[in-house]
């Protein structure tokens, strides 16, 4: 691959057949080596023919509806709560789908329901015996009898999904019409896969001209819940969560490999499901590993397919992305030649470029070409504003390609759709010719970072590297902190509580961070409880650690604290239980702090929607911002380590350099700051070694000046324009 | 009692002797009939022959030190955690009193302390074996042995208190410099007992000019330790609690009575102790029945002493009020004579009038005549404002005064300090003919008030009926609202879970009203899983009753939802776990409601610190008002009856009418909501039924007109002064 040519190459265009003149023009325009299909559009003969790679999309498991329909058996499936509902009386009768879109479910019985599914008094938690309630499959409903009048029940049952959600999405959001409804089947029976691989054949055949099957996505979609009212369009969205891979087949495979039996609640958890805000249940790290064996072990022979053909094999990594985590071990044996991902921000950059085992990383950038996007924002519609759009998500994607790199960006969707935006095209052309100028300065080189190493802790570890639950989670603090470091100079990795457990903290670490509230899975939740979890950390502190919390850091209502590392952090919470307590009485510390040398900017500290009630322990804790009574950054000293607490965290220019500095701090490495950062809080850089350039971002819409500091203390003036970029030879 | 004067009477004056001159002129300009001493004063001979009914003030448990100082093993005590304390190797030395008012406490090893202190881990919530630790006597600490490295250890230890603690306040607070600590004796003690008998026996005779005993208090203080730190004065003050019982006669007294032995940790409870913010455990309702059944045992022989003496017992009902409660069934066993209290509003206003079986009910106003006030305002100091701090609270108490009456009012402390304030002493005067005219109205009358009442429900239920931990709980949905209710017409009642599980609900209520934050003893905590409660209360609601519920009314992490109401309710709350879901979209109900009626005033709605991420269930919840996609006012039916949310809630003109409003919506009596009420929500008004007189008042700093609805829809028109307070014949 030719990563070389900073005006062409490594861009992927989506083609539209019935507009050939313009593919082929904006392809020359933007310098694109690939031209691909997409869901909803077509190539042509004289696309393919033009001299352009092709990209051609397949989604096997709904591309063959005609063998769905005949297969409705073998569709995808999941296990659904029903909605609560009040027993007035000595029975109830549930409506199994109330609530739920009846277009995308249908329910299961031909897994008997008696074996099957599980109904529960919700009032007191407890399940209802099996023979207390009886399934009417002509109305679609449960009637439970002997229950308690006023208590709530809810039904966990199977149903098949009749509606692929990726599809339905572009369906709805195109107003495809009469359409057909296309089907997701169920790779986990013999039968699908052998019709699976049959169809992929035949298809590599009737594709010569395609040169990388872009595989859209694998098997299993993300879990997409949608809603029968219009004003609940969307039940629950969860990139992350496995629950669309759940079906009675895969549960008797299941309890032949682990030897035990998955319930029905052991997915919907009272409502909870395995979303990805709860910590994950040993049961369900073992069906994410059942799961993964299985997409690995099926992908590769879909791969291994491709290649016979002479193909490369990329995915998607989104929409049916679920068991293929590239952090897994066993990601590599799936063979994949490419990785593409949908994205908006800076951590899903780095998604990307860390991906291993892969020969080329790239990007779909947003917006799609579709009249709305999945922001709801109206993009090409009237009103839209395409190029401020992908404007806003590049300055977030380009702070973090400074520190990794991608081998290709790329477009999705009709493409028409941009005829009537020549501003927009014109920006597509700087901004191919800006990416392809980073690439170049990756090549055989790494920017400066600093030499030690932060760890980013939560409950998913690296199953969520650069990952949380989608692509927009503004006011988790995990995500927004994840933002900010994507684009830092930094050196970051990601462990869990169970690597903690198993393997101790790795002694390259020099800060852990660690973001979340109470009981959620970035926090943590119960491994809280676990002292082999508090004494590690308190002895990697006490030994001359970093450790960083934000928001309910370590928090669990256990024992007699609620931050359970109080005793390093130097800070606990109030949660309404201790109100005649009062509380130590703080000053703040007067003399200027490292973390707010940047205060002149700082103007006022705003981390979002925060964590209050907090108070400190002692004199030992120094609080450097407090709002009224409740602090909002502390630190304090433990042993030969420090600890950093900030009360919240959004992704702000200006809070990106505070965690900066606090992550420096905590680190001890003070001294290590200042080279290769810029004293202007809206502009960043990056120092490439080999290359001997500097680049320096502006991340605002207004012209900035900014100082560099190099290395022995030298520093050098720059200007940037609005979003703009410098290449300064040092 | 002559209760027909408008002009001289019901008033209590605090004499001091240097001052005879002042206080007797005060005591006639204000129209006095006693005059008291209070802690620090004396009163003299001219004041005792000057024809004035004498009140002397008596505190048994510190009125002979000597004797205290003879019988230090006999004087109060308390269990104490000592401050977490991180152990570094194998083991940690704990200096029991670290962080405590070295001067308040002194470590009990009188009585064994391998028997009755615990240590524990609280990194793992587990007790250390008794083994495991020593104590020593010399350096007050405690060393405990085979730790583990990093967890956190406490030890509960007994102390005796060697300084009582308004004794200790008073000192403090008025420089009393060398003045001997008063401490405070256990009259657990036969011995104790006996001395105060013959103490008091004494005293009595000592005492010929008194008419009346003014006990201040009986025998324990509520709770309340002081910290070691100027920057931690106090660790913690709950007026409601009884961990000032505690010792190990007590206990061992409790086991004879009761089967089992309360341990340390009963009492300390990792922490929380026994505050009035916890759930009180079967164990701790046990132990305050137990003290209750001592403190009107023994208060009995000291009213049975005074009685026969010829004097009238009166108790301060505040300070050493612990273990007399007036709602519970013995009160009326020690047959005192009279109640007093010092109060700051309305809320403590009702307590006392709604004292029974006693004759006199006293309010002691506020200021007291010190320096500072407990409110750290200065008072009577520089800066002070005594006028408008006395007016302030008067406003509060007056509207309560509306509703339910009291017999006498009053002041304490050191009279000279209010020579230099002639505004206040005016203003005193205005203040008693206006509480003489509200006391005269009550007699042989009762307000109007509607045909229904409202229960206000919580885990203490009439334990703290008009009572919360202390005069100030701004914050507290519970106190505000009970705030409220004080002065609105309204038959009110306080009930218990513990009530409905063994009572069921009062068929003579209509509504319940739930308030309070998660876990507290306000909301109800793990009474919520209790299927009884939830039964009862569906039933109560479905068959016509009424619901208010604010903040997180019914709210604990128990099954598959939060609000354990929710179905009555219509909403529930996310807590962070559930992000990923999306939540039914609300419109806000387009016509006037009935709750926001008098929103011309109600500009922006303000709730204090509310909750947020409260979402509706369906269709089927109207929403009043939202913050953001955050409902803070909705209202539901659920079978013939009807529930009303609340967001949060604090004591503002504003929300006082919303809430009065809401009470009659949820009673369905809208159409007896116009009847005696004002327009203007800075006015109220109350109708005497047999006097045929409507008194109105203002309850805000500036002139306010406003029209008062009258039966049959007849209006009537008034402007008021500001703080004003009119009476018409009607």
């Amino acid at each position: 691959m030719d990563n070389t040519s900073l005006t062409t190459g490594g861009f992927t265009l989506p083609g539209e057949a019935g507009y050939e003149k313009l593919t082929l023009r904006l392809a020359q325009k933007w310098g694109a080596d690939v031209i691909r299909d997409s869901d909803g559009t077509q190539l042509s003969n004289e696309i393919y023919t033009s001299g352009y790679d092709i990209y051609s999309t397949i989604c096997v498991i709904r591309i063959d509806n005609e063998w769905a329909k005949a297969n409705m058996d073998k569709l995808q499936q999941c296990c659904i709560m029903s909605k609560p509902i009040v027993a007035e009386s000595k029975s109830v009768t549930i409506d199994l789908l109330n609530g739920y879109f009846r277009e995308q479910f249908h329910i299961n019985s031909d897994d008997d329901p008696k074996q099957w599914w599980q109904v529960f008094d919700r009032t007191t938690g407890r399940e209802v015996p099996v023979d207390h309630w009886t399934f009417d499959p002509s109305a679609g409903s449960v009637t439970v009898r002997n229950t308690k009048k006023w208590h709530i029940y809810t039904v966990n049952f199977f149903a098949y999904r009749i509606w692929e959600e990726i599809s339905m999405y572009n369906h709805v959001t195109n107003d495809w019409g009469e359409r057909e409804h296309l089907m997701p089947i169920e790779p986990m029976h013999p039968e699908t896969q052998e019709h699976i691989l049959v169809y992929l054949e035949q298809w590599l055949g009737e594709h010569p001209n395609t040169n990388v099957v872009r595989l859209t996505s694998l098997f299993y979609n993300f879990w997409w819940f949608w809603g029968d009212s219009q004003k609940q369009r969307f039940i629950v969205n969860d990139w992350g969560s496995y629950e669309f891979t759940v079906n009675p087949l895969a549960i008797r495979k299941f309890e032949e490999k682990y030897g035990y039996r998955m319930t029905s609640e052991d997915f919907v958890n009272a409502g909870l499901y395995n979303n990805s805000y709860k910590v994950p249940s040993k049961k369900y790290r073992d069906w994410m590993d059942f799961i993964n064996a299985f997409v690995v072990e099926f992908g590769r022979k879909c791969v291994d397919l491709i290649h016979a053909h002479g193909k490369k094999a990329f995915v998607f990594y989104n929409d049916h992305w679920i068991g293929m985590e590239p952090t897994g071990e066993r990601f590599k044996d799936m063979a994949l030649d490419g990785i593409i991902d949908g994205i908006f921000s800076g951590f899903e950059t780095r998604k990307v470029a860390g991906t291993p085992h892969v020969e080329v990383r790239e990007l779909r950038m947003h917006p799609y070409f579709f009249p709305t996007g999945v922001n709801n924002a109206p993009s090409f519609l009237q009103g839209g504003n395409p190029t401020l759009e992908c404007k806003t998500y590049w300055m977030d994607i380009r702070r973090a390609l400074l520190r990794d790199s991608v081998d290709r960006i790329g477009f999705g969707g009709y493409l028409h759709l941009v005829e009537n935006h020549p501003d927009f095209i014109e920006y597509v052309v700087h901004l191919a010719n800006e990416f392809r100028t980073l690439r170049s300065l990756h090549g055989n080189d790494k920017p400066y970072a600093p030499d030690f190493k932060i760890a980013i802790l939560s409950a998913w570890g690296r199953l969520r590297a650069w990952g949380c639950c989608g692509h927009y989670n503004r006011g988790n603090y995990y995500n927004e902190a994840m933002e900010s470091i994507s684009g830092l100079p930094l050196h970051a990795e990601f462990i869990s509580f169970e690597d903690i457990l198993n393997q101790g903290i790795p002694s390259d670490i020099k800060v852990i961070l660690n973001a979340g509230r109470v009981n959620d899975a970035w926090s943590g939740g119960d491994y809280w409880a676990q002292e082999k979890i508090i004494e590690a950390l308190s002895e990697f502190i006490y030994n001359g650690g970093g450790f960083i919390g934000i928001g309910e850091p370590s928090a669990l209502r256990h024992s007699s604290q609620y931050f359970q590392l109080c005793h390093v952090l130097g800070v606990d919470r109030e949660i309404g239980l201790t109100r005649a307590f009062q509380r130590f009485e703080f000053d703040l510390v007067q003399t200027p702090h490292f973390i707010l040398k940047d205060s002149d900017i700082i103007s006022e500290l705003d981390f979002g929607k925060d964590i209050d009630n907090i108070y400190v322990l002692d004199e030992a804790t120094e609080v450097l911002a407090a709002r009224e009574k409740s602090p909002m950054i502390t630190t304090k000293q433990f042993g030969q380590g420090r600890s950093v607490y900030l009360s919240g965290y959004q992704f702000t220019p200006e809070n990106v350099r505070l965690l900066h500095r606090a992550i420096f701090f905590a680190a001890q490495a003070e001294g290590q700051f200042e080279t290769y950062t810029c004293r202007n809080v809206y502009t960043e850089c990056a120092y490439y070694l080999n290359h001997c350039k500097l680049v320096v971002i502006n991340n605002s819409d207004q012209t900035q000046d900014t100082l560099v500091t190099l290395e022995k203390g030298k520093t050098l003036k720059a200007s940037l324009e609005p979003y703009g970029l410098q290449i300064i030879d040092v």
